[in-house]
């Protein structure tokens, strides 16, 4: 596999994905460009992408529905990926919906040609050469997913702004990839998807 | 595969898994024998065991931490493959917590011969010619995961009673494994891991 990672800003266009490699140690924000758009974020071990972060495995390890400030995002062989490090956003983030996909929309009613963060991750991962046999249930950065009474969840649209970023310290070298969601039939991203961007400080 | 169902009592020995092949609507109700035990609760589509019981599609679904009565438990390409249709616990069931594997059990201090929920599902699933490649998010029956402030987590006791039982119709042809958990180092279990029932009703 490539070593090199490349530094600086990669812009995921509204509705598609992007993927970049980390070294660990490197420092990656999310950033959403216009603000009120929802990324669907994937990270998966370097040296065997079937090992990948896991939101079950993360909550078992920090006892929380997402991890505070400091705290570890895990894989499902329980090794620390990524860890949270800044955050300039209102702080909504979820890791409780799995990533949007074909079926998804086929039951939202539309065709079968709406773009799915579940395509978008093939998508990206195909153009480093990569695949998995699934689609590990994302970190969902700026989705304001409420947990009412009895459990009750609600999709609420993101309120962050322009310019607000999500930055995590890499735990091992790894593959992110970033889908800008496409969901527009369910109100996350206030109804019109817009664009993110992938910044990749320089290695320590 | 076989499509003949055994119906009646398999009994799950404390810290082991067994599995049913169920049809599509039967009943299938898990029992908790002696009380305070929990239960990892896997589904598989009997067609092709790589569709599972999805805890993060599941949640997309019913938009709540867990279902609630009549409603359905979805796989990962969102098909039904479960109804909650009956529960006589006092309704604390978990579906954020990863089933406990080796590793989980190494980071708590055990020996490399720990059992597991998903060692033993490897297990159960090989004592009918089946296996899959990855662990999918059980349901844990019977499991006490409260949701507090800012989405802290806590680790209860389980508060079953001896006889409780949760019961599930299935939607579609599929294979149900019931692991007892073996967790007797953290407390949900009241640390004596003890054992389950699966009761499989005549099919309509």
């Amino acid at each position: 596999m490539e070593s090199v990672t490349a530094v600086g800003r990669t812009v995921v266009p509204a509705r598609e994905a992007r993927a970049a490699r980390l070294a660990a140690g490197q420092r990656v924000s999310v950033v959403d460009l216009e603000g009120g758009q929802v990324g669907d974020v994937f990270a998966f071990a370097a040296e065997d992408v079937t090992e990948h972060l896991s939101a079950a495995h993360t909550r078992a390890a920090t006892n929380r529905l997402f991890p505070a400030m400091g705290e570890p995002f895990v894989t499902d062989r329980r090794r620390p990926i990524l860890t949270l490090v800044s955050d300039t956003s209102p702080g909504w983030h979820d890791m409780l919906i799995a990533a949007c996909d074909p079926a998804r929309y086929a039951g939202l009613g539309a065709t079968a040609s709406h773009p799915s963060c579940a395509d978008n991750l093939r998508r990206a991962l195909a153009a480093m050469g990569l695949s998995v046999p699934f689609t590990p249930q994302p970190l969902n950065v700026f989705m304001r997913i409420p947990v009412g009474e009895d459990g009750r969840l609600s999709w609420l649209p993101a309120v962050s702004r322009s310019g607000d970023a999500i930055t995590f310290e890499a735990a091992m070298d790894c593959v992110l990839v970033v889908s800008a969601c496409p969901q527009d039939l369910v109100g996350i991203n206030g109804g019109e998807p817009t664009s993110l961007a992938i910044d990749v400080s320089a290695p320590n």
